[in-house]
């Protein structure tokens, strides 16, 4: 290929992938740190990646039979004490709210004042509070299913922070739903990560496996916890999605009794579901290059960028009437269920720096028009999947008439990619040998880069995986659901083991 | 007529207003208090509410160029010092968070621990951390104007907190923006204003009235306030959405700063808007009556109701077959740029209590079908702005072909009808005493009912709106874009003024 480019995002995936993760996010111009420690601010463009992904997900919440509604910011210290009693694994790091006043003292200088008799927490998950108000809801088996679900800001304390991934405060839907059986419950269950791994595969083009958690990776209280798992480019898993039965344990703590159809009073099952503003982060890390971020269309906050080319000082009215003419008959063209946005960029910058800004944006075409396109009444087209190069003229109207279809193109052709990366990576690993070698990294300049998803028969026990955690730092993401029963032996025990589990590094 | 009906709600308008206000909430299932003081929980219905505005404000923000983003939730303490020593009547009652970890102590209680440096106040307002963040992205006047609105949670400690109207955390929009003129800013602030009047008046069927803010009841710091104002129906005012033009006063307190095109260093020029969850408590006062919630077909959760009379065992699943064949026949029907929503309540309860549930909720129509309307291809129809005996049978088709103008026509009756009662109580007052009997409650017994809005001149002081804030709990709404210049005096000292302003009781 002769000498090398130059790429637009420095350092490369290659040369330092966390990063090459941190420019993308500047480069695209999705977020950055605020000046509130761990807490993000989310950029237009980033957060209209997060609308999308809302507008997507909603609708299928909606489409399967749940409202949306909201509850308190605060819950009262007490009702986190119930929960401290109830489940081990208790999230302690939360932000505590203890003054409801600021007053200045002698100095002028603020502080806090008016202190609560009770302290609050603002909410890392909204769980109790929830169980608080379902139990005065529920009365009967009339009143089931209680399907709800919530979008909202939660706070977990983080020490270590990273845009997206791991963020003090971040943004989240969580799904809180109550039924009569335990079937129901696990039913509602399965639905929801069914929901999930449906969006990942067909909204964000990121291939996804759905499994079960291994008991001491499963969510505190709950009886089984379900995940969707992608792999990123770095070959580390991301949990992109959990779901929780969570049986009768928290209807229990919270008191959600109803009356059954035969004047029995019994307590509720109840499972909870959620994702958060992490599948950005997702997002990033599956289909971003070294050219920055790669947006998949259905999730675009922009479809296409017209891009004018107005140095010809003569024909610079002319070029900007036909791109608008353009735009206007892109707006008309629905693509997956909505229209088309497209931007028009008719700023005065230079052309080159212009382009690149949209590369780096991510946005799925690109049309630039100059005198000649305007005057054969043509486009010059680029595609974010393809090389910064390989573009094609096409008539107007003939883009206009594919564009749809050049879209969707687009969208099957970064799955596929996404997938086939994902697959090449996933490996059977059976001797204990091998494992090992397979999760050391090879240049330990490049520690973040490691082998993939290894496929191993697992004993079962809490041990064997908490040595492999403290070894190698490699946990079971999950048990996939398409994992078939076969006889095989632990790859660290020998022990015998009916299934095949997935061990990884794991964001 | 006859004798007097019982009315679903209890106590009626007039019985009781404030507690009638509890009871439409009640019955509709919007919202009630949770276990957190001052916060409250929104119900599906409720928030369904919500859900609607924030679709019908989005939109029209995105149109005018705006863009949506996310700001953390806490504010470092010394953001607000700064604001404290720039703006007089900054608010101090705000959540303050002070630990970020519980920690049980020697008795298993959970207690706050990890205390932080510096404490963090929940915001009750974004403008300090966005004018932090608008000082890092602004440069040059190629980056104005800066169109920016964020929906969020914010916090306010209230110590008498009633449902929608004034609740401690409560959800709204901000809209902040920065300018290079003084021009552009002030024609921000009004277009956003008439944006919101537009909104009022066209979706919510809320007629309202535009205009500035007497000096007083200015957002502190802000160069002019703008509002628009309601008339409840115990003719008290509520102030339904605001917007500021900030003049360079906040972009100095946060330093933001551009080149113009000429090289010269500036100081940009701000305004802020918003609107809250405040819009579904004007909502409900705005149109309900004593047998509950009535809500405005562009923002109704649910259009039409569908409520099959299944008491006839024989032609149970025949009547069934025809409700969700009718349900599917509107689903198609478009109204106002979006699909019917259509509820099919099919539950197994008393057809009264059934109908009932739905007039409470205040869906725009109701369509019963049992067995006649089934036989002979009708449906048997109740509008919401109609009494609820006041009833019709329609031919199944003819209905469909025409559920689209039927619900433009309640949109139009409720405002309507909300106009004229707006308009029958207003009055030009010009004498003193006139104006003391006007808001004197008539019977102290329903002391929430007096007057409605008084357009009287004013003689411009601030000592003189606090001589009647004091005596009569009056104030300045606002002085209206449509009150024209004359000579008068001021209805309470005989000095001269040159316009009228609204004085009223308000929320």
């Amino acid at each position: 290929m002769g000498k090398k480019q130059r790429t637009a995002i420095e350092p490369t995936r290659e040369q330092n992938y966390p990063e090459w993760y941190q420019q993308v996010i500047r480069a695209a111009d999705l977020a950055e740190n605020s000046p509130v420690r761990g807490c993000m601010v989310i950029k237009p463009w980033g957060y209209s990646l997060w609308e999308n992904m809302q507008q997507g997900l909603d609708k299928m919440f909606k489409d399967t039979g749940h409202k949306n509604a909201y509850f308190p910011l605060f819950i009262p210290m007490r009702f986190m004490q119930k929960e401290a009693q109830h489940v081990e694994g208790f999230a302690k790091e939360c932000a505590v709210v203890t003054h409801h006043r600021l007053e200045a003292d002698d100095d002028g200088m603020l502080q806090p004042a008016g202190k609560l008799d009770e302290p609050l927490v603002v909410r890392p998950t909204s769980e109790t509070i929830i169980g608080e108000m379902f139990a005065k809801w529920i009365h009967s088996y009339r009143d089931l299913p209680l399907l709800i679900n919530q979008w909202a800001n939660v706070v977990r304390w983080e020490m270590r922070t990273r845009l997206f991934l791991r963020t003090t405060e971040f943004l989240w839907q969580e799904g809180h739903t109550a039924h009569a059986t335990a079937e129901e419950a696990q039913a509602e269950t399965i639905q929801m990560l069914n929901i999930y791994a449906q969006f990942a595969e067909e909204q964000m083009a990121m291939p996804v496996i759905k499994g079960e958690k291994s008991e001491s990776e499963r969510f505190p209280g709950a009886l089984r916890t379900y995940s969707i798992e992608a792999m990123m480019q770095d070959r580390k898993a991301l949990q992109a999605g959990t779901s929780h039965f969570l049986g009768q344990n928290f209807s229990k703590a919270a008191d959600i009794k109803f009356l059954d159809d035969e004047g029995q009073l019994r307590h509720a099952w109840t499972t909870s579901w959620g994702v958060s503003t992490r599948l950005i982060g997702a997002l990033i890390m599956t289909h971003s290059d070294d050219d920055g971020m790669i947006i998949p269309p259905r999730l675009a906050p922009a479809h296409v960028v017209i891009l004018p080319i107005l140095h010809d000082d003569e024909h610079h009215s002319a070029i900007l009437d036909y791109c608008h003419q353009l735009r206007r008959e892109l707006q008309d063209v629905n693509y997956a269920g909505r229209n088309l946005t497209i931007e028009l960029d008719d700023r005065d910058i230079r052309g080159g720096e212009k382009t690149w800004s949209w590369i780096k944006k991510g946005v799925p075409i690109r049309l630039e028009v100059g005198r000649r396109e305007y005057e054969e009444g043509n486009v010059f087209m680029g595609r974010r999947d393809k090389g910064h190069r390989d573009r094609k003229t096409l008539s107007k109207g003939e883009f206009v008439a594919t564009a749809a279809d050049i879209l969707a193109d687009i969208q099957q052709t970064i799955f596929n990619k996404a997938r086939k990366f994902r697959d090449e990576n996933i490996v059977k690993i059976d001797s204990r040998e091998d494992f090992y070698d397979y999760f050391t990294p090879k240049n330990k300049d490049k520690a973040e880069i490691h082998g993939g998803f290894a496929l191993c028969h697992w004993d079962g026990s809490v041990e064997t995986e908490e040595k492999i955690k403290d070894e190698l730092s490699v946990t079971i993401r999950n048990i996939p659901e398409t994992s078939e029963e076969e006889d095989g032996k632990c790859v660290m025990t020998g022990k015998p083991s009916k299934r095949r589990v997935i061990f990884a590094k794991a964001y």
